[in-house]
């Protein structure tokens, strides 16, 4: 198989992106690596590495898509864009799915644009993954920012194809399905979750009504459904609290007045612990569910692990077959879902 | 000065709220507690405790408000509650403030019901207090849950609100203010984030803009604006995110297979950071800002000690002289915020 990188996105590019790249390859000698970006700096990279096995290649491209660019402008002026190219060979075939560290709105609207949606589906969704303590071990959250504002009927179906992704991508048999709201009576939400519960108590999905932001971590459902706006700001909000709980924890040690050989050893199973939250490295990539290719947004810090764990991502949700697993999902969902139902809020 | 404590609220309840007024009546002998609730269990309680200090007092209540009961409701019917008697302590001038660990849509309720709004404020907001890693090291998050829905001009106020807090109450010169959102840019934002960014803009306030949800954290600013549903999933994802580190750090410690001295010598420094981030013990109860009395929430599982901080918060709020210092600021904003504009979303 074949995977286009987006050698040219994210903070660390292209330096993260070719060595993460160069890791993937090594790890998996059966797939192959296309690095889509300016073939001179790549191949500089390259030669620093002074690595360059044969499932690792090189597609030029001349513009780059910058970090505060508007999305939608991007595509339409950038045309030789690192990232347009990456789409543009997974829409011909010639990459299977592809990976940016790039500026996730300009990957929205280039998915959009190149790939176009599957059929059926109202908005695609970035799909985050949380680590839960006890039941499957992982969450789903959808949408993490995709979407600004959301329909009533769009929340539903990202519940349908967080459902279908747990199924088939992280191996849950039957995923519990819960929407985000401020509080787990039926009373609490907004107008837009209240009308999304009503849908989604009629849905054949496992439902368990609204869960609260610490459920994302309970272990008691496997896809939490929400608007890009909150899921966006809960993604920040957790990598902000296990941030602050690091430095807490270095400061706290440090007071402790130990020795460095203690000290390391005191925050060694910490940071252990802690990485497993909000690792980025681990988890390497949100995809974005419901365009008409694999698509894999890595976080703009990553660095090379994280890159090389995105294309791992990249080749697991390939393999898992999704795209006819969503669509046949969303089609199901017809029956309870009315489409483009519900205010915009 | 005498405080209302509404000794039937919470889920530890009446124990922990005895408890936590006989810890603040020892540590500031010159300030009163009234426990408000069924006077023979609190008896039984202060037996328990074979203490009763001059500074704690009875009051008897006959009712309970659930944490299931619809909130306008119990004000309505249970004329008689404990929180409905505190608040009206606070009316009647027995009281300078009150403490509530429980029903927190009661407690906005009874306020609005028996205290009224302080003039000219829309809707008053849960502040929630967050530990900051630099800058003045905390930050205040409103609103935390009080309101669902909200207009750009309460957004606005809660801006003015939250600033005033952060000036009289947290010591901070010079508050800086920023709104939540889904990115720094501009571009960002839903209706009602870039609506009351506009209003914002032309305020008085060291306004900094959009600011995201690892900020709440970092020190950028002192204040953070946004509605009741996204604060309240704030708050929820903190925590869980939080205890997910904690649970995990310790599972890590477990298989690192060190000693059980060793490990509690690991885990000390370890918790006495993380404990920092979300601890409703340590930061003691979110006021209620905007209605017309000193109204602290502290946490349903709020420990004794969380009920002793909270009594803590209240004196220093009502100390801080807030009411006067919230009704100027509100009347000084009518120069940029409309009253009730924009629409409730």
């Amino acid at each position: 198989m074949r995977l286009a990188l987006d050698a040219m996105g994210g903070d660390h590019a292209p330096a993260a992106t070719v060595e993460g790249a160069l890791l993937f390859a090594k790890e998996e000698p059966e797939h192959e690596v296309v690095l889509v970006g300016d073939e001179e700096r790549l191949r500089a990279e390259l030669g620093k590495k002074r690595a360059r096995p044969a499932n690792v290649s090189l597609r030029h491209a001349s513009e780059v898509v910058a970090m505060d660019e508007s999305a939608t402008r991007s595509m339409r002026q950038k045309r030789d864009s690192s990232l347009k190219v990456s789409f543009e060979l997974v829409k011909a075939g010639e990459a299977a799915g592809l990976v940016s560290a790039g500026h996730s709105g300009a990957v929205m609207a280039g998915a959009l644009w190149v790939l176009g949606r599957i059929d059926g589906v109202e908005r695609p969704a970035f799909a985050a993954l949380f680590p839960a303590l006890r039941g499957e071990g992982r969450c789903v959250l959808l949408d993490a920012g995709a979407n600004v504002e959301a329909r009533p009927s769009q929340l539903a179906q990202f519940a349908v194809m967080g459902e279908a992704y747990a199924r088939r991508v992280l191996g849950v048999e039957k995923p519990r399905v819960g929407l985000l709201s401020n509080g787990e009576e039926e009373s609490k939400g907004t107008a837009l979750t209240r009308e999304a519960l009503a849908l989604l108590k009629r849905s054949h999905l496992d439902f368990r009504g609204y869960v609260e932001g610490k459920d994302i971590f309970s272990g008691e459902v496997e896809v939490v459904v929400t608007d890009g706006f909150t899921g966006n700001v809960v993604l920040k909000t957790s990598e902000g609290t296990a941030m602050a709980v690091a430095a807490l924890i270095r400061s706290a040690v440090e007071k402790a007045g130990v020795s460095e050989k203690l000290g390391a050893l005191l925050l060694g199973p910490t940071f252990a612990g802690l990485k497993k939250v909000v690792d980025y490295a681990e988890y390497g990539g949100a995809p974005l569910l419901g365009v008409d290719g694999v698509t894999i947004v890595a976080h703009g810090r990553s660095s090379s692990k994280a890159i090389k764990n995105a294309l791992g991502a990249a080749l697991h949700t390939v393999r898992a077959d999704l795209k006819e697993e969503l669509r046949a999902a969303v089609s199901r969902a017809k029956a309870w879902v009315p489409a483009r139902s519900g205010a915009r809020r």
